[in-house]
């Protein structure tokens, strides 16, 4: 093996480390996701303390991962749809950080909700949650494959997340108007609901991302085929 | 003149022409938020309507400054500082698109709004927004200028944007509890005040970009010698 041939291995076992530390990030805050809303319907203080205790992993792994690009930048000096991809992993470390904070936001909400009786049962939020993590994992392995056609759908999941954010709102505001005493608490899940519209905000931004990666390969192919 | 030093003085053009595209976003996204605001508190649809309807000189910018951020990185392989500034360009830049869509959430908040008597005449709210234009304009200084000690303030007056939304949601709660017909228009309130908190947060990111560009400029002094 030559020389260059050895630097362009190394190049690429780097590049695929990255992608392997980015789906740890995403699993990872997919799962606080999952704990901050499981805290929130079961009413488990406990669960709660651990997504708003829990984020120095999440927070050292960031860290990482902007480490690992900059150096990647650096060292390799990559083009074209290399390049694109270490700058789109820049942006889907951000977006899965903020996906964590919104993690806290929840919980913090479910801390604070836990103090009323329930509203009502929890049906169409845990229902968000569940379309907001498989975006996100969906759009992460739209990443590291390449798959636009996976990055397409999860930007179609988007307005279903949407008209169920509409529906939980309207009918938490009959609830407050009926009834005073759920203002408060009916104020939270509103925000929960919220925060879950923008973790699928955060999934779609990693799907566009993809997508620009992936087509603006196709429009420059032949600069991208020196690379890929 | 020689062909190096040619080239290292289109790099410094290129990067000061960068810089320069990323005030006049800020500037523009900063005017949107103001007249979001604007057209809330004095009810002028005509406002609102500009501001839902003029997000395309934002659009074209952004993908601009994402464009000439990728030809910097790919042309000139920066190192050190210079790295760490393109980079952090590509994320100020997703910043402060974002601030454009909050900018449109305020004004889709504040066309609803105008469909109820008003809840009361709104302080705060204007206070709000005054602080994060403001947080805004200075983080994109900082930016510009490396300017530490700037960047550090703008974290400062994040507490204050915080007591402010805290101390408007819980007046906004008192209508609510007192009379049922202003719990519509005051959770568009809320809503709003959590909007410019948003925005406050994207330039606390702004803020704690400059901070590591400069930084790690200090504690590496070596490497970021070779390039500033």
């Amino acid at each position: 093996m030559s020389q260059a041939e050895r630097i362009v291995r190394h190049f690429q076992e780097e590049l695929d480390q990255l992608k392997r530390r980015l789906l740890e990030m995403g699993g990872l805050a997919e799962e606080h996701v999952r704990l901050a809303i499981k805290g929130l319907v079961e009413r488990d203080q406990a669960l709660t303390n651990r997504v708003l205790r829990g984020d120095e992993p999440l927070n050292t792994l960031h860290i990482e991962i902007d480490s690992r690009c900059f150096t990647l930048l650096a060292l390799h000096q990559p083009m074209a749809a290399d390049l694109r991809t270490i700058v789109a992993a820049v942006k889907i470390n951000t977006d899965l950080e903020r996906v964590g904070d919104l993690a806290v936001n929840i919980s913090e909400a479910a801390t604070r909700y836990a103090t009323h009786p329930p509203v009502k049962k929890l049906i169409d939020i845990p229902r968000m949650a569940t379309i907001a993590q498989s975006m996100l994992r969906d759009a992460l392995d739209a990443f590291v494959r390449r798959d636009i056609a996976l990055a397409q759908r999860v930007l179609d999941e988007d307005d279903r997340l949407d008209d169920l954010k509409t529906q939980i709102f309207r009918e938490l505001l009959t609830y407050m108007l009926q009834d005073p005493t759920t203002i408060e608490p009916a104020l939270d899940l509103i925000l929960v609901s919220r925060h879950l519209e923008r973790i699928g905000d955060h999934a779609t931004n990693i799907a566009e991302d993809v997508i620009f990666i992936v087509s603006a390969r196709d429009v420059r192919h032949h600069a991208a085929d020196q690379t890929t």
